[in-house]
């Protein structure tokens, strides 16, 4: 197949367009068959090019992940034919050879895009978050860090700690140190309600939110950011609110205290307390246009709701934003449980924080939960079949799992049982690292998985006993949870804490 | 003296500068006397261009304004010199000559600058109001117009239409034909509260604002854009919002009835009401950056907070921004009488309108109150030599216009008993236009300053005159509205309409 790429060049000073025309080959359905490394290698250099081209342009999701599916399939065809990573500006060697034990993961690359609205990446291990932890110049939580948690606690640190899901963080050890000194902080989580579809990755920062406010015993702010979803999405205000307050309910039945948990809507937050509409102009008034730009990548031909909204994310990060409940306090410092991919809102929170005289939030970062297909891309609701919902029946489940999860093993029980399975980009062995609270079990899995004594069918059946009580009964806290209970947790007031 | 003016021009694609070196010389101070007309035109072309450049690079106000005043100085020598205005691109005649008749006004070119925070011009009859209705797209107050209103009112119109004060529309007549209908629409006028200080300039929408309350009978909602002044000048939020309040004493002395009059602090009534922040954000979703880059100028340098907050200042246009009054109607058509300066943002408030199902607001535009010093700018609180402000003493009044006022009259009163003055641009003339309620009267003024029977000494007794007791007055009135009054305006509430 050949493509023709057009590229408009536009020069302000001339007003002339320089017009560029590639030509680029697709590696399947092409006639000539074999290609040589160097071939491929250049192959591969112009589909990266297509890739940042793509991005850069902001073109259609769909036709982003298209080329990024061809970009991991060249290198996963490189890999094959040459034994070597592709590295871009790194030419193949010329005795290449093929390995010979089967299909290889490819190592993470530059093409990494991790922002608020897009994740992926073509590693069929994920995002290479040791890279992003440089990129985004966070911390990484240590062994040493998840041992003074435990120490400071005096109780086991969660298995997202333990297990590198919360894999990074900004300024957890002053949290610690305020905590050691009985000083006052607070938890501030969110989420953006596009949908009444929850799936289970959405499940990750609240599950670890609600251990946080457990083992800390600290006031708990979630923000709905109806408004943010509006402004992207193709969706009228009443369906953005409806789904926080739908979305709510999901969140409710993590079993958050109401006495020390406040859930609300911007929409309606922002109509109902004048110190939350001030903090998000203060903040506003302290980040240009170009720093946005820099930051989120928006473009002249964004909406100015898009382009002012990293405030309102920013706003909650600052304990004025709730008189209610912090008593028009504003040196309380804040934690931010999240995934990574939000970290961009408080790069700038904390760049803004001493400039408008607040305590600069603290964070810690998740990695993403992957797709059903593969840990390329995170679970997206609006992918129906790269995801798990929480309405799912026990049967829906199963077989999602069985049909979508991407495996790791061989494509034969021989193969399996020769060569093992690779759980690092197996799906199913990834969710277990999530939900299966046995470190023990989960470490045996790992190296039957590995050894091939255990088969990706067998896998997955743990995957799917592990997931069935875990959803059944999130299900049933959700039928307790009534329109009273939202209400109670969505009304801004004081919590049982005194400040 | 000679001005080197370097201009940089950056040119996107090949990333290099081009570097153009002007010369300048400025018209006064020059040792060889005497130009020619052409080098004189070639001259005036120049110093134009150099305002265009000023004004581009927003360069600092004192420089844009230093600029002007050469402009305009080159132009009364041109032409005093030609008997000619100077007309851009178009040179001189050879056999052009000087009139002798004293001084001449400047006629208004291309020059003037009208945005929401910037009026000037280099012509001192002040801006060309026909030409801004051209450049801005709306139409003219006519006599058939003002004919209309005084019909279907059934009184005379306000002397601000009678004088062309308020000059320019949008959809006048659709307003009239509702209240012929019996439709019902409201009014909406706001301020900027920059500081304690408001000066007899501010009053004008006020006083039309009232009375257009008075002949129409129709709820009147006040805009105080505490946060637009927080965002612009270098105030804390505290102060923007004391201002709001304070100014608010000043709106609610010019008789506005509270039982039809809300005034509002964005600050506080963001905060108060979610259907107001709605429309915010439905505004905010459908106006691009490059949308307000192209009607407010803004630059990718300028804060988040400014490129978004035309939406809040259009948000008002919509009734639903007002539940309280409106009971959630969205289709009821607002009318804004405005100072034609504010008109960028209900132009782009009319384009977004039927975009978000809204009608579109009617418009009713005002020329611009000028400075003592002379109609090339408007009257500005923040220069206290160019304001009367209405705190000040019959003294104090009394001494700015007898000291600042600037005069249309000839420098000796032989010449000015011989040539008559020119009350176009007399300043103390144009203010008697604001304020003296009887045309006859007015008329005669005018026609003995021209003649040179009025001398300006007596024309500016006129003005104090006239000014004195409606200070004194106004100030009264102000002594009587206390917190409590206050607090009642500007509490979100039904008002004694029905919908």
């Amino acid at each position: 197949m050949c493509l023709l790429i057009v590229e408009r060049v536009s020069c302000e000073l001339g007003g002339k367009y320089i017009v560029r025309v590639k030509k680029m080959t697709d590696c399947q359905g092409d006639a000539e068959g074999a290609k040589s490394p160097l071939e491929l290698y250049e192959q591969l250099t112009a589909q990266g090019d297509e890739v940042r081209t793509l991005k850069t342009a902001k073109a259609d999701k769909a036709e982003i992940d298209a080329a990024v599916q061809l970009l991991l399939k060249l290198k996963v065809g490189y890999k094959q034919m040459t034994g070597q990573d592709f590295k871009a500006g790194c030419p193949p060697s010329e005795n290449s050879v093929a390995p010979n034990n089967g299909p290889a993961a490819v190592d993470a690359d530059d093409e990494d895009t991790v922002d608020p609205w897009n994740v992926s990446t073509s590693n069929a291990k994920g995002v290479d978050y040791d890279k992003l932890i440089v990129r985004f110049g966070s911390s990484k939580i240590d062994k040493e860090l998840v041992d003074r948690i435990e120490k400071v606690l005096g109780q086991k640190p969660h298995r997202f700690l333990r297990r590198g899901i919360f894999f990074s963080h900004r300024d957890m050890q002053q949290v610690l140190d305020a905590y050691e000194k009985h000083k006052s902080f607070y938890l501030y989580t969110g989420r953006g309600p596009s949908s009444e579809a929850m799936h289970v990755g959405h499940l990750i920062p609240f599950i670890f939110t609600k251990w946080l406010q457990d083992v800390f015993d600290i006031p708990l702010v979630i923000q709905m950011t109806d408004d943010e979803k509006y402004l992207w999405k193709d969706l009228t205000l009443e369906d953005c609110h409806h789904f926080a307050v739908e979305n709510a309910k999901d969140i409710i039945a993590c079993g958050f205290d109401v006495n020390k948990t406040f859930i609300f809507s911007d929409l309606d937050y922002m109509g109902a307390t004048p110190e939350f509409y001030r903090n998000v102009v203060k903040i506003q008034k302290h980040v240009t246009f170009n720093q946005v730009k820099g930051i989120f990548g928006f473009t002249d031909s964004d909406c100015i709701g898009k382009i002012s909204f990293p405030a309102i994310q920013a706003a909650p990060s600052f304990s004025s934003s709730f008189p209610q409940i912090f008593k028009g306090r504003k040196d309380i410092q804040c934690l931010i449980p999240c995934a990574i991919d939000q970290d961009p809102y408080f790069r700038m929170t904390r760049d803004v924080a001493p400039r408008i005289g607040y305590p600069k939030p603290a964070l810690l970062h998740s990695t993403f939960f992957p797709a059903l297909q593969g840990a390329q891309t995170k679970m997206s609701a609006s992918d129906a079949n790269s995801s798990i919902f929480l309405t799912d029946t026990p049967k829906q489940l199963k077989n999602k799992v069985n049909k979508h999860a991407f495996s790791g093993g061989k494509d034969t029980v021989e193969e399996h049982r020769k060569y093992g399975g690779n759980p690092d980009i197996d799906v199913a062995f990834m969710y277990l690292t999530f939900f299966l609270e046995d470190d023990e079990q989960l470490e045996k899995i790992r190296q039957d998985y590995t050894s091939g004594a255990l088969l990706t069918g067998e896998l997955k059946k743990i995957l799917i006993e592990t997931l069935q009580p875990m959803i059944a009964e999130h299900q049933e806290r959700r039928k307790q949870v009534t329109d009273e209970t939202v209400k109670q947790f969505m009304t801004p007031r004081p919590l049982n804490f005194n400040f």
